[in-house]
């Protein structure tokens, strides 16, 4: 199997932190999305979408979606839930994940980071602030009443949420006034095998 | 169990058509959202995040993204396959269709048909086409390989990807270049349990 990747982002990062909980490795492929790497024939031929991270298990199966291949590499794992309600209730924080939170919070630290806040994208970063905190409300509130986004266990939906919320600052978001969203987050760096994303500060 | 939702929106078509298919029934609470019914006290008290759909299993048993809904709704049904990689291909388009095909098609069905095209969104309208038609090329892909998205048979995911697709052209998206896609939604329109969408044209 080979993870085709940027470790500095987020949705690459989530399956690296998640192999290390798990114990488990993976061949790595580095890929540049600056680089045009995404939109080359023999990418696209892997994944029509044209995004990172993909998963290729064979020649003929491949996944996308960070957050489905999570899925796939975890399962049977503690890490996701056997219950029907709480595997919905797994599945609501994803979904979460990618339409309330990445469209935000990623994006702002894209513009920031990746791109340098050029003049001409100071709107557009601008414009992402009021949906970031309204998705840190959102996990702030369930954080309040328990350590894990599900309960009293790490589950998928922690990694997941984890890997650009730990990099909220990067985006322009102060995490002072979300103290439970710290707690959770220191709770998550002390958890055995546990990676910072490359290149943190 | 009640769902609360407005069947208008694609996102709450999505249960109301998986129930009819799985041959179940659940209480519908109408919601209006453009009447701020999902911005009251009581309803985020529910669900913070304030979207439908949702689907109130108890008092304090809410579950929120329809997706995840659509898996609480018909666990153990035929619509999810068990095999580990073709779950995490049905997991893979539903997160596609919230983050790489809703915020476009949806949006921009949105900004035509509940607000009306106003001249002051013209512009934003305009800007999810090229978008909307990526993601569309995409479902293309698979679908002149195999009729449904995940193979021979139907599952979760051509219900998530139906709700909009097939109300594209009231976001101003053009299916005639799109064959593999209209016969997939015929297959849909002809499968056992069929429901339109509530005032569909």
């Amino acid at each position: 199997m080979k993870i085709y990747g940027d470790k500095r982002s987020g949705n690459c990062y989530k399956l690296e932190l998640l192999l290390s909980i798990l114990g488990k490795t993976c061949e790595w492929i580095d890929v540049d999305i600056m680089q045009g790497d995404t939109r080359t024939a023999a990418f696209l031929e892997k994944s029509p979408n044209g995004k990172i991270p993909i998963l290729e298990i064979s020649g003929d199966r491949v996944l996308s979606e960070s957050n489905a291949i999570m899925h796939y590499l975890a399962a049977d794992s503690a890490l996701i839930p056997t219950s029907q309600f709480a595997f919905a209730r797994l599945l609501q924080w994803q979904f979460f994940e990618q339409y309330s939170h990445e469209p935000y919070i990623a994006v702002a630290r894209y513009i920031n980071i990746y791109l340098g806040l050029p003049e001409d994208k100071r709107q557009e970063f601008e414009s992402k602030q009021a949906g970031g905190y309204r998705a840190l409300a959102v996990m702030e509130q369930q954080l309040k009443q328990t350590p894990f986004l599900l309960g009293d266990a790490l589950s998928l939906a922690d990694i997941s949420l984890f890997a650009y919320t730990h990099v909220a600052h990067e985006g322009g978001f102060d995490l002072s006034a979300y103290p439970a969203i710290r707690n959770w987050l220191n709770l998550i760096r002390a958890y055995k095998g546990f990676v910072p994303m490359s290149g943190e500060k």
